[in-house]
C-alpha cells in the first residue's frame, strides 16, 4: 500500500479498523449462538436473546453508519479501487454490497428480528420435542412477515424469492435453479426408479442394534483427526441439530448428535460438519480477522461438507481403510462385515422422512420439496398454518411416504426458525459443485482412490485447500468453479457420479 | 415513577436503557470468559482476546460517554434523586461511582489492559502447567504496571493498595484489614499450635485412593441439587481453576475440577461455587437486566460460598445425611466410615501449600500471605521477579512448609493473571461475614443443625435469600451486615466458631 495517496491510506486504515470491529462482534455473536445451541440454560435464554439483539444491533449500526457510507464512497471510486491490493479491493466490494443491503433496513427492525429469531430457535427446539407445530406457528408467521418486509425494502428481484436466494448464493435465480433442479429431477427420478426395481438390495441388517454413545464419540473424533481437522483450532460437542461454526480460523466448532440406535447419523453428520470445518480452518492467514475470512457462499460451503460426507465418507475405499477401526470400537457388533458389504449397506437408497439421514440420491428430493415450499411461501403467499399439510402432500408425491408427526415432518429442520429462507437449495448446489470439483481432483491427484483406501486423506485436503479453502471470500462461487473446472456449474457431474455409483451398488444394467 | 417530572422521566428512561445495554454487553463478555476457561480452542485465543478487547472497550466507552455524564449530572441532583424509587436511586449511585472511576482511564489504555489480561490468563495456565514462572513474568510486570498507572489516575487513597481494595470491598482500608487480620492472627495462630500439639489426630486414611471421575461428577450434581441450585438456570463444567459466573439470574454457571486421587477437591470446590451461584440465582426479579443484578461485594460473595462450603459442607450434620449417598457412589471405598469419622477427617488441620485445598483454619493464613505480598507489590514496589522467593519464604514463616515448584507456589492462583489485585482479602472477609451471619441464622431458624442433618437445606437457602441474596447490589456490604446482625463486621464470630469446632474435633481442653 506504500504507493497509495495519503488520503486513501487514511480512509483505508479507518475502513480496515471498522470492518475488523464488525468481524470481532460477529465472532462474539457466533460464540453466543454456539452456546445457545450446545447447552445454555433455558431460564437465561430470554435475557440472552435481548443481549444478542443489542450487540447485533450495534454491529448492524456500524455496518450502516454514516462513517461506513463515507469510507465506501471514497474507496469505491474507480481510481481508488485500482490502487488497492486484492484483499482490500474484495473487502471493499463485499462490504459495499452488504452496506447497500443493510442500510435499507431500519435498525430497530433489525434488532427486533434478531431477538425474534434468537427466541424462535428455542421455541422450535421445544415445538419439535413436543411435536407442537401450532406452538411454533406464531414465531414462523412473524419471521416470514419480517422477511417479506425485507424483500420489499431491498426491492424484489425477478420474484420475491430470488431476493432471498441471492443472500446465500450471490447471483443465483429461481430461473437458474428451476433449470438445474429440472435437469437433476429428469435423471435422478428415473435412477431412483431403477434402483427401486432392482432385485439386488444391499444388506443393512448389520446396521441395526444399539451402539454405545461413548464409542460413537470416540470414532467421530478419530475420523475428524484423520480428515485433518485440527482439534487445537476447534472442538466437537453435541446439539439437537448438528452444525459447524467458524468463529475464526483458529476456532471452528462442530456439533453432532449421537443416536443410540443409528450408528450412521452421528458418523456422517460429523464428517459433514468436519468438511465445513476444514474449509474454515484453512483460509489463508492474510484474511484472518477480516470479513473475507469465511466461506464464499453456502453452496460452496455445502460442497465441501457433502464432498467429505458422501464422495469420501460413503466411498468403498474409505471403508476398506476405516471399517476395521470402526469394528474395533464396537466389539462383537460388526464382526464379519466386509468393506464391500458395509459400503453397500450405508449407500442403500430408500425414501425416508428425515433429510439429514437421507441417502445421497433422494437427499436432493428433500431439498426440492423445501425449495418449492419456500417459493410458495414467498411468491404465492402460502399461509404458514398450512405448512404441515403441504409438506406431507409433497413428501407423498415425491417420495411416496408421509410423516406421521410434524416433528419428523415440517418441524425437522432448524433453518426457518433462524429465518434462513433460501438456504436449502445450497445443499443440492453443494452436491453439484462437489461432483464437478471432484471430477478435477481425480485428474489432478494421482491415484486418489488408492490414497483414500490407504487412509491418506491429506493430499485431498491439501488440494482442496489450494483450490477452494484458502480463498475464503476472496473469490466468488462462480470464479471458483470456473477456475477449477473451466466452466460454470453444471448438473451433469452429479448425475454421472450418482449413476455410476448406484450402477455398481445395485448392479443396474 | 408517575410523579416524576417529564424531563426526569426522559433522562431516567435514557439512563435505564444505557445501563441496560452495558449490562447486556457485560453478560456477553462473561460468557466469552466462561468459554475461554472451559474449553475454547487454543489457536483461537489470540483473535478472541482482540474481540474481547473491542467489546470491552465499547462497553467502557458507554460507561464513560458524554451521554452518561449528562444523564448522571441530571439524575444525581438531590431533588431528582429524591424522586427516584429505591432501585433507580441505587442504580444512579452505583453507576455514578463507576463513572467517576472509569472516566479517569483513557479508553485506549483500558482496551490494551483487557487484551493483556485476556491473553495473560492463557499464559498463566500454560506457565502453571509447565512450572514456568519466568514465562509468566512479562505478563505480570505489564499487569502490575497498568495497575500502578490506574492508581495514579484514580488517585491513591491512604496507600496505593487501599485504592485496589476499595474495588472489591467498598470502603475497606489496609488499616481496617490490618486490624481484622491482626485479631484473627492473635487467636488463630495459637489455636493452630494447640491443634498441632493435640494427640487426637483425625484419621484421614479413608480419603486416600482413586475416586472415579464420573462418580465424583454425579455426586457433585447431587449435592448442588440438594442445595437448591437450579440446573435450568445454570450448568456445571470443568476448568483448571474452579469458578462461578452469574451471566444473569437465569444463567449462573459453575465449574469445578476432578482430581482422581482427591475426593474432597471437587466436592468442596463444587459446594463453594454452588454457594456463589445460589446468591446470583436468587436476586430479586426486579433487578434482572440492571447493573444491580449481581453480588454486592466480593467479601459478601465469598461469605456465601464459604458459608456453604465450610459451615454447612464441613459440618457433622451434613455428613450424617449425605455420607450414605457418597458411599453409594463409591462402592467398597468408604465402607464402614462413620459420619463422625468422616467429619473429623475432612476437617483435619494441616499446613498445606494449595490455598483452595486448605482447611478452614489455615486457609486464612494463605490469604494473609497474599495480602502481605500484594501490599509489598503496590506499596513497596516489590519486583515481580522476586515473587517466588518472597512467596516461599512467607510460606515457610507462616505455615512451616515450602513449595518445591512454583506451580504449587506462586503460580497456583488465577487472580493476578486477570489483574485482580486486592481480591484475596475477600476470602477471609467472607469467612468473617459468614460466621457473623450464621450466628444470626442459628437463632432465627429453629433447629438448623437438625434440619441440615435431615437434608433440609431449603430453610437456610430461603433465609439467606431473604437476608442477603435477593438484594443483589441494592444494599452495600456494611448495610447488609448491620441489618442482619445489628453491628459492623467483627473478627470474633469466626474465631469463636473455629475454636468451638476444633475443640471438639481435636478434643482440646
Amino acid at each position: 500500500m506504500s504507493h497509495a495517496k495519503p488520503e486513501v491510506s487514511s480512509s483505508l486504515n479507518r475502513f480496515r479498523e471498522l470492518t475488523a470491529r464488525i468481524k470481532q462482534y460477529e465472532e462474539i455473536l457466533g460464540l453466543v449462538y454456539w452456546d445457545m445451541r450446545t447447552g445454555a440454560p433455558r431460564k437465561g435464554i430470554e435475557l440472552r436473546s435481548e443481549a444478542v439483539g443489542a450487540l447485533s444491533s450495534e454491529t448492524f449500526k456500524l455496518s450502516t453508519s454514516a462513517e461506513m457510507g463515507e469510507l465506501l464512497a471514497e474507496l469505491t471510486k474507480p481510481e481508488q479501487l485500482a490502487q488497492l491490493g486484492e484483499i482490500d479491493r474484495r473487502l471493499v466490494e463485499e462490504t459495499a454490497k452488504e452496506y447497500e443491503r443493510n442500510r435499507k433496513i431500519p435498525p430497530e427492525m433489525h434488532r427486533e428480528y434478531v431477538v425474534l429469531t434468537s427466541q424462535a430457535e428455542s421455541a422450535w427446539e421445544e415445538a419439535k420435542e413436543k411435536n407442537d407445530f401450532p406452538g411454533f406457528v406464531p414465531y414462523l408467521e412473524k419471521i416470514i412477515a419480517f422477511n417479506r418486509r425485507f424483500i420489499e425494502l431491498w426491492g424484489a428481484k425477478e420474484t420475491s424469492y430470488d431476493t432471498l436466494l441471492d443472500m446465500y448464493e450471490p447471483g443465483l435465480t429461481t430461473k437458474e435453479l428451476d433449470r438445474l433442479f429440472g435437469e437433476l429431477r429428469a435423471r435422478l427420478v428415473p435412477l431412483a426408479e431403477r434402483i427401486a426395481n432392482s432385485p439386488n438390495k444391499p444388506d443393512v441388517s448389520f446396521l441395526e442394534g444399539t451402539f454405545d454413545k461413548e464409542a460413537q464419540k470416540k470414532f467421530s473424533r478419530h475420523i475428524l483427526n484423520e480428515m485433518g481437522y485440527d482439534f487445537e483450532a476447534g472442538r466437537l460437542d453435541e446439539s439437537v441439530h448438528p452444525f459447524a461454526t467458524g468463529l475464526s480460523s483458529g476456532d471452528v466448532r462442530i456439533t453432532t448428535r449421537y443416536l443410540p440406535d443409528d450408528l450412521t447419523s452421528a458418523l456422517f453428520g460429523t464428517i459433514h460438519e468436519g468438511g465445513h470445518a476444514l474449509y474454515e480452518q484453512n483460509i489463508m492467514p492474510e484474511l484472518a480477522g477480516t470479513l473475507l475470512c469465511t466461506g464464499t457462499s453456502m453452496g460452496i460451503h455445502e460442497s465441501q461438507s457433502r464432498l467429505w460426507e458422501n464422495m469420501i465418507g460413503r466411498s468403498l475405499g474409505f471403508w476398506e481403510r476405516y471399517l476395521p477401526d470402526l469394528q474395533a470400537n464396537f466389539p462383537g457388533q460388526l464382526d464379519g462385515v466386509t468393506a464391500e458389504r458395509f459400503y453397500r449397506g450405508i449407500n442403500v437408497v430408500e425414501p425416508s422422512l428425515i433429510r439429514i439421514e437421507a441417502d445421497e440420491l433422494t437427499y436432493n428430493l428433500h431439498i426440492m420439496i423445501r425449495y418449492e415450499i419456500e417459493k410458495m411461501l414467498f411468491n404465492e403467499n402460502l399461509d404458514p398454518r398450512d405448512l404441515p399439510e403441504v409438506w406431507n402432500r409433497k413428501y407423498k408425491e415425491a417420495l411416496g411416504i408421509e410423516p406421521s408427526t410434524d416433528a419428523e415432518g415440517v418441524l425437522q429442520d432448524v433453518h426457518w426458525s433462524g429465518g434462513a429462507f433460501g438456504y436449502f437449495p445450497s445443499y443440492s448446489l453443494g452436491n453439484m459443485y462437489a461432483a464437478q470439483i471432484m471430477d478435477v481432483a481425480r485428474r489432478d491427484i494421482t491415484d486418489l482412490d488408492r490414497q483414500v483406501a490407504e487412509g491418506q486423506l491429506h493430499p485431498l485436503k491439501e488440494w482442496l485447500t489450494k483450490q477452494v479453502y484458502q480463498y475464503g471470500k476472496l473469490q466468488q462461487p462462480g470464479e471458483i468453479i470456473e477456475r477449477i473446472s473451466g466452466k460454470p456449474l453444471e448438473s451433469s457431474y452429479l448425475c454421472d457420479y450418482l449413476e455410476n455409483k448406484y450402477r455398481d451398488i445395485y448392479q443396474l444394467d
